[in-house]
């Protein structure tokens, strides 16, 4: 059974400290944006987590596998280096949408995002190395089949993006609402999901619920281990079966080998 | 009248690269996507345009005032840094969605995004230092009203991004649709659109149907200008002057100061 | 007793990389260069250890804390997001050039720097967990007195420069030849060295030795501990009790509480 | 004649800032300073510029093509991504010591680099559009004849790195001392000059000092242009004829190409 650690990491008071004294120039908001995610994908992707910008300002991190030291660790690290600080919440439930809940909460009694003078809460349970199991993560990565033929080689890019987007808010919305998991673009036609226990047949039925409410044609590989990197890196593989034997919904068959 | 520069930006065979000889990890995938946007941001934004991350392997830039010296140098200096190469089409029309389909159109026709022989096409029109004015590009900067206290300080942070997704699918189709403008969520609660001459009752309308479509509420600040920059930077100040006046719909008054 | 573990950090065949095919824009290799460092430095120090620049193609790290299966994950991350990859030499010995002399050797024998087949060499000895001891790594931290009163504020930038250089080099001369402690610049007016035990007085006899050679009248925070973050915090602020109490040679008190 | 423009580029409040409130994690410095270094180079290299760290709290830039705007927009764009904000001070004249001299001096007279108060000062003469000629900048791009076999792939790291530094050491002070050129080491085995009007016999006899002060062999290209890249890169150029040709001191033929 799968038992999500979730983090949200929240800019404190980004929104007023974007336009005071004066608005910012909007390519140096990107930048800084893009580059503080990037150093969250690399602290937590090296400890084996996944990190999805999200709204930028507000990110959700899977980390089992992090305790509250390399929260802290994080949260002083991009305090010495950046003009902004972090509050992180956490929380853990089998089922991720709770587990978010719980997480964002930590954070929300503190205070206010906007409130001035909230500053890098740290807040909220991690799953304890005693009760971590290879079944806690289960991560499945969607892709569009043949976007590349259908869609980047025949379309404007602004048109093929909107069909991409139209999918990604199709199935975000059945599968936050039929089995609390959440959903999140990666990039290129790239979908991951972090969800709990789900079978080939409710996979099968969000692929066909996509194709029918947004015309778009998604496949997927799944995986389960006790961490994000390396169930998503099985899904990888199983997406990787998917587009070598025309399948649309594939598992990995192992756990990964050590050196994964 | 508006007179739009576009350059899509395409990394060269992506996809093949990602999995070659194996998939790769994640979130380096992540980071380099990441690293590899906030670089054109400094790089295009430092020349008064604008880019939008959009896919990551495929990104819209506004590039009025940058010539094809400037993308010869961008593309040389991507690839001297990166273990991947850059394609860039550039398109110019008085609609942004056609002059999109124009840059897109160049870059095709030079071969497939996963062509392994296709590598640094560098293709398309600039718009002649004589021919620009401060017309030319009209950018419309949109937020959703009170998207802290309504969603960010109650609703864990999944719900309340599914919102603002929602919010944005329907303006972005909103505006394609209707007047070939292209609209891209760039973190927070914030959406950026390079539009062609739209008027306020046009503004109001869009803000309508995504009420109605999608249920989430936005105001706009509207400028424009003969590059991204100054254009974006008087519609940050309309939106402020939305905030002061509690008004939904706002037009910069005068052209910016020269330090602007 | 010392017991360091360096790893020597070594881009594979960077001199022909960085002509082939034609030279590439300097400012290019100079950023390319720096942000490898600057990942390196994130990598290895929210491991507790520290990295130096040195010579940028060639780095050195002291990295007790990090095993085998740290440095291949390092090795893997840069290759999929830089144009080059790295060779990594690990060695232990209770005196840091001995332990450097190691790291260095296993990745000569593997083949020359600009050999183009030798790609991605790890090799060498880690210091195994039941091994450690709180008196492995001695860090000392020099800063020049009243540097900023005597140089910076008053003579050109490059004059101040020429003195800060004249003596890190009698510095990193007379430490090596001395005792087989390694010194690195790492910015302003610091010098970090990497010791094995030496006293007060050793420290003493190098001040004097510098301020003889080159003029430059040094001051030193010593600090001992497990890896080289608790030991180099510990020398700092040591170094700040210099500073208080107007003295030239401190050494930490006590080991670090938990939370520094 | 040359005739150099050269900015000092300091941090404000740096020393004191890394202290307070209490001492930071060294390696979150080291990636600070290092990235803060890298946006710089790439922000005047790609205007033809060069930068150079130097002590990365103190910077030395040519910026022969970078007028007062260019200073202005790099000064704002630091301050919005960083936690620092920087000085700059512009110096233009014949001999690149007395420019720096001039950068430094407007500095300095705006205030100490550790009075907290003083912030963001940009103040010196650029070289006017109408004064600027193909004879403004020299540069001299230096290496060790066969660095690699001599030193790389036969000593450990540190004690070739004491070799390069030595030789360094010796060129930059000859180098000011005799012809007010401004000397950086640049990484691996090369060292970067900014010179007045040198003749192939001066760097002869500057090759001939180093030999006989620090025992290490030197070669070098040398390259004239009306900006920095320019100049750099022909200097390149000729350091790879020294290279075939087996001669110690080349000059670059004649101006470079457009496309260069």
């Amino acid at each position: 059974m799968t038992n999500t650690q979730l983090t949200l990491v929240q800019i404190d008071n980004y929104g007023p400290w974007t336009v005071t004294p004066e608005p910012r120039r909007e390519m140096d908001l990107q930048t800084l944006q893009s580059r503080l995610f990037a150093d969250l994908a690399q602290f937590v992707g090296s400890r084996d987590g996944y990190v999805f910008f999200t709204r930028f300002d507000n990110m959700v991190a899977v980390t089992n596998g992090l305790g509250r030291d390399d929260h802290e660790l994080l949260q002083e690290s991009i305090a010495n280096r950046y003009p902004v600080t972090l509050s992180l919440g956490i929380g853990v439930d089998r089922n991720p949408a709770v587990a978010l809940e719980r997480a964002t909460d930590v954070v929300q009694r503190a205070g206010s995002a906007q409130d001035h003078e909230r500053r890098e809460v740290l807040s909220g349970e991690t799953l304890p190395m005693e009760d971590r199991a290879d079944s806690d993560v289960q991560i499945a990565h969607f892709d569009v089949n043949d976007a590349t033929g259908k869609y980047t080689d025949r379309l404007n890019e602004f048109d093929t993006f909107i069909q991409i987007e139209q999918g990604y808010a199709s199935l975000m919305r059945h599968l936050r609402e039929e089995h609390g998991a959440l959903s999140f673009f990666v990039g290129g036609d790239n979908i991951i999901s972090v969800t709990p226990d789900l079978t080939a047949s409710q996979y099968r039925a969000a692929i066909d619920h996509v194709e029918g409410e947004a015309g778009v044609e998604l496949k997927v590989g799944v995986g389960t281990a006790s961490n994000a990197h390396e169930a998503g890196f099985a899904a990888k593989h199983a997406l990787e079966d998917c587009r070598h034997r025309g399948t649309i919904v594939e598992f990995a068959d192992a756990p990964l080998a050590a050196d994964d």
